[in-house]
């Protein structure tokens, strides 16, 4: 087998679908458009991204299968097959506030073996590949990702992008964890679970999530020590009601309410 | 009555700051501390920044007052009063997220006359003088900040930090409010401010904000085209319950059904 510097190649792809979405961050592109019905800055920012990376990934890796947000699925039984999110977080984005990200994922056999991050507003890249995770800051500085030590949920930061994106039964459940933490924020989308592998906060629970909203997170968090799981403690990378930890001792205890 | 380029002195106090409050923020400083009882590192943060830039202000405006979050009122009758809040966001700046700021107001007679928002960690200024306002990004780049026209509550993307900080009274109103936009969002603390001066959402809503939460947002949101008031509609200086505004009818239709 052909060792591939998948790390680089990811790393191009980070730019080029930074440089297509910025034009539509926080520019006169994205402001008043509100009574046009035929202009969405967001979902434009997010065709345009995802059509970029899928051209890279097509004329190096023609073989190589692709799922997209916004353009569906191709080779999805390839050996290879790269799981697309350009823009995770439009509530953010379209609010000017800088924490959504543009999600990559490289799974091999259907398991996520590389994934990335990229905040290009900031210029922040935190990516995994499950062994190790690390971060790379605007100015070019890289340093190791490792989750903090948590005993138990009473001590636990607890993020969820918004309580109301839950069904009533999981709300229920997330609303019996919530209960039992320190302290709970809402919002953050992806920015969230890579805060946890840097080691700010403990425990980022949410539901609904498509394999693209999670697939690139799941490397990262666990090549920085953690652990992101179903609720049902399978598996993350098919999406679904999702629960992601530092310590795997906030993670069983978070696990152990949402199936009470 | 000599010109002083307070511009240029702000800058300082902001640059100053910021070098002070980054060691705290996303190092291992801010990261395994939760057991130890004798170390906050934002609160280290807040009052170092809030040091550095009370003995600037004092070495080179001593007839000025001080008012601060961390140490207190000095000469707050002075005819310039300068009213700082090192980290304004402290549960984003905890768990690594950069939406919070250091807040810089300068009062003349007790109406603010300028105030800057400092992000040190994205690069970012938010400033305004009340006549005009602009952003000042990472790469030197500025613009001018200007609110965008917002006709109805119906359009509008409303923002406040976390509906569990109202009195229930309060909430009731606020919701009331809520039901009527078309997107609330949670989270935010001055970033908001900012991201309406900016023309990306048109409506913010708090209450029991301390003066040093809102003196230095005032001057950009007027500077950009925005109303601020108390939900009396009352100058906001002094915090309270406030509501701002991009678009004047966003405004007054909030007001009502706040007051009603």
């Amino acid at each position: 087998m052909t060792v591939i510097d998948f790390n680089a190649f990811i790393g191009r792809l980070a730019t080029s679908s930074g440089e297509t979405i910025l034009p539509f961050f926080r520019t006169s592109l994205s402001i008043d458009n509100k009574n046009s019905t035929d202009f969405d800055p967001v979902t434009e920012a997010d065709r345009a991204a995802e059509a970029v990376m899928r051209r890279l990934i097509k004329a190096n890796f023609p073989q190589h299968g692709i799922v997209g947000e916004e353009f569906g699925t191709e080779r999805e039984d390839a050996e290879y097959v790269w799981v697309l999110d350009p823009i995770d977080g439009t509530k953010s984005f379209i609010s000017g506030f800088p924490i959504w990200g543009t999600l990559i994922a490289l799974l091999h056999r259907g398991t996520p073996v590389y994934g990335m991050m990229h905040q290009p507003y900031i210029g922040e890249r935190f990516s995994g590949d499950s062994g190790s995770a690390r971060y790379q800051g605007a100015n070019n500085t890289t340093r190791k990702l490792a989750v903090r030590r948590c005993a138990s949920l009473k001590d636990a930061t607890l993020f969820t992008t918004s309580p109301r994106l839950m069904n009533d039964a999981d709300r229920a459940k997330f609303q019996d964890v919530e209960k039992g933490v320190r302290l709970t924020r809402y919002g953050g989308d992806c920015y969230s679970y890579c805060m946890l592998a840097a080691g700010h906060l403990d425990l980022v629970i949410e539901t609904e999530l498509k394999p693209y909203d999670i697939a690139a997170l799941i490397p990262i968090i666990t090549g920085a020590g953690g652990v992101v799981t179903t609720w049902e403690g399978k598996p993350a990378q098919n999406g679904g009601r999702i629960v992601a930890a530092g310590d795997p001792r906030v993670h069983e205890a978070a696990l152990k309410i949402l199936n009470a």
